[in-house]
């Protein structure tokens, strides 16, 4: 797991700007029809026709977004894709192209740019999108991703962070906390290994946590889904920094309060299990950890038989007016500030 | 020019990832009707109705595609949107929407970034551009500019690489290798300021060079310029790369040849004055120097009577069937094959 030898290495000035362009896309072949052009020219050409374009970006920057001691390169370039593409997903879209843009320092042989490719291409493939263009230069240090994602939507379909309303049920999709408790036991393991390289982990108990962490699944299911149940969210945003955090983006864009209640808040068996390991709150831990790519979304009330019971998704509170407030609201019933305390803010402290 | 002292500085951490960006950002206002949404949500949604979407990306790396010794930051933030709207008019589109992601390192105070955002926005402005969203993170050393562009053209108008044919006139916008020289400059003028100091640079005789160099203009002029010709071009790419590099592209998409002819590559007489100083041969300067961010391209002979003796545009050459090669046809007129020296491989060069 920790094993980064590379048995080839092809330094990166033997194939020059151009040929590793053209040696990292040559598999890359598209399967929207509105792309007209894809790798090749000066730009990429689209034709989106009647619908609307949507269109986010997001940088991956080593050692501050992922440490390679343990992300495997794949699984790195699998992620950079997920983390893009479920900024679509929470417009209520459909991904449909990225383009892919690389900064790597010259101690990347080409045979792990090959293993980072993989990845994206993987998560192309199965997310059904086209990869149309990218830039690959060179840094002085350490690997930077950059990756800008396209989706469509008819215009009536995209669903805006600001369109909650007093009363709205609050939803979130599939559970939240693991990815972030991921992190930690990957941290440890790696001080650990430090200690004593020849310590073989065993981390089956954590399995579901690491593989949240290392290969998150973007929630590409979720806008048909709820097409098919006839229910348009009136705000949704993805799960990136922590639910709180995101909670009160829709709050403030929607200029709406809300009470969440902690013990809706939907954590997996292995989440609640390693916080008592690690002795971390697992309320706290789904609220600020973050990483989760899961959606957030409010839905008037008149639509709650419509999603009851689906096991994807769970009502954890509701929107109220602005005046009231945004709060959580504890298994024991007391109403306490929600406040924003993102990964990144959490990171920073430790 | 070489005082980087800055005379309020704001750590980046005072504002932390949200403030900055809404910081940065505030200025911005979307000026086209394409534009929906903007900054500010999960994605920006645009709505290019019945026309093409031209996409395009570029990276700009401090310590490999800028030096900030001698490139103010704001200059910076104008040349990167320079050199991502050049691929759009490459294309025959117009220029109007951009991603802007940076991760600079700690080093850069808020007042930095403002200056860099400065430099987009002006840019913006004056190129008729909607900023409509980015990312904002941090690197561990040096600044990353990653910025994405979007373009739009009527189906029928967009200009690819891919259509050159025997006996079309070869074209070039402007002239070329000023960037180049204006770059030697500013390395010559680094030198010598590190040796001394105090001593104070007279770099009047340099000023268009090094203008061409630090603050590129995009040519947004000539799509519209081509249409009110009628004309419009068989192939076309942005010379960025230097001019032969350039043209082989062409050719190789084209499946042409291509005669050049030397004695007609435009060249600023700045350009060959600078080269005699620094004993460099101008023809090698316009061929290989890169950066110029003009437009080559290719029309119909029967075009001719249209350019003919317009002052932006130089007729340099003519393809040819592609069983007789590329070639740069000397002022002795020698036949010499057409060799991509671009700007990269000459400065790894040196």
């Amino acid at each position: 797991m920790f094993d980064n030898s590379e048995p080839t290495k092809t330094s990166l000035s033997e194939l020059g700007e151009f040929g590793l362009i053209d040696h990292l896309t040559k598999n890359f072949s598209p399967k929207h029809s509105s792309t007209i052009k894809a790798i090749g020219d000066d730009a990429a050409v689209l034709d989106f026709k009647d619908k609307q374009t949507l269109v986010s970006t997001d940088m991956l920057v080593e050692g501050v977004h992922f440490d390679l001691a343990y992300m495997p390169l794949k699984h790195l370039g699998y992620k950079s894709v997920m983390v893009n593409a479920s900024d679509i997903y929470a417009m209520n879209g459909k991904a449909t192209h990225i383009t892919v843009s690389i900064a790597p320092s010259n101690r990347f042989p080409v045979e792990a740019l090959e293993e980072l490719y993989a990845g994206i291409q993987l998560a192309a493939d199965l997310y059904n999108i086209d990869v149309i263009g990218g830039d690959t230069t060179s840094s002085t240090s350490g690997l930077f991703i950059s990756i800008s994602v396209f989706g469509e939507a008819e215009k009536d379909d995209v669903v805006y962070r600001s369109g909650a309303k007093p009363n709205d049920l609050l939803v979130v999709t599939g559970d939240l906390g693991a990815a972030y408790m991921g992190l930690q036991v990957l941290e440890r393991e790696k001080q650990v290994f430090k200690a004593n390289p020849n310590a073989q982990p065993d981390l089956d108990q954590y399995t579901y946590l690491i593989e949240r962490q290392l290969k998150p699944e973007a929630r590409k299911d979720i806008p048909p889904l709820l097409k098919e149940l006839g229910v348009k969210p009136t705000s949704m945003i993805d799960v990136s920094d922590g639910l709180s955090s995101e909670v009160i983006h829709l709050c403030k864009n929607s200029k709406t309060g809300v009470n969440l209640f902690e013990e809706k808040v939907p954590l997996d068996p292995a989440v609640i299990s390693v916080c008592e390991e690690f002795e971390l709150d697992s309320t706290m831990i789904a609220l600020s950890g973050g990483e989760d790519y899961e959606l957030l979304f409010t839905i008037a009330q008149s639509d709650f038989d419509k999603i009851k019971g689906n096991p994807n998704l769970t009502i954890i509170g509701h929107m109220t007016e602005e005046s009231a407030g945004m709060h959580l609201i504890t298994r024991a019933n007391q109403a306490i500030p929600l406040v924003a305390r993102g990964w990144n803010s959490m990171s920073s402290e430790e």
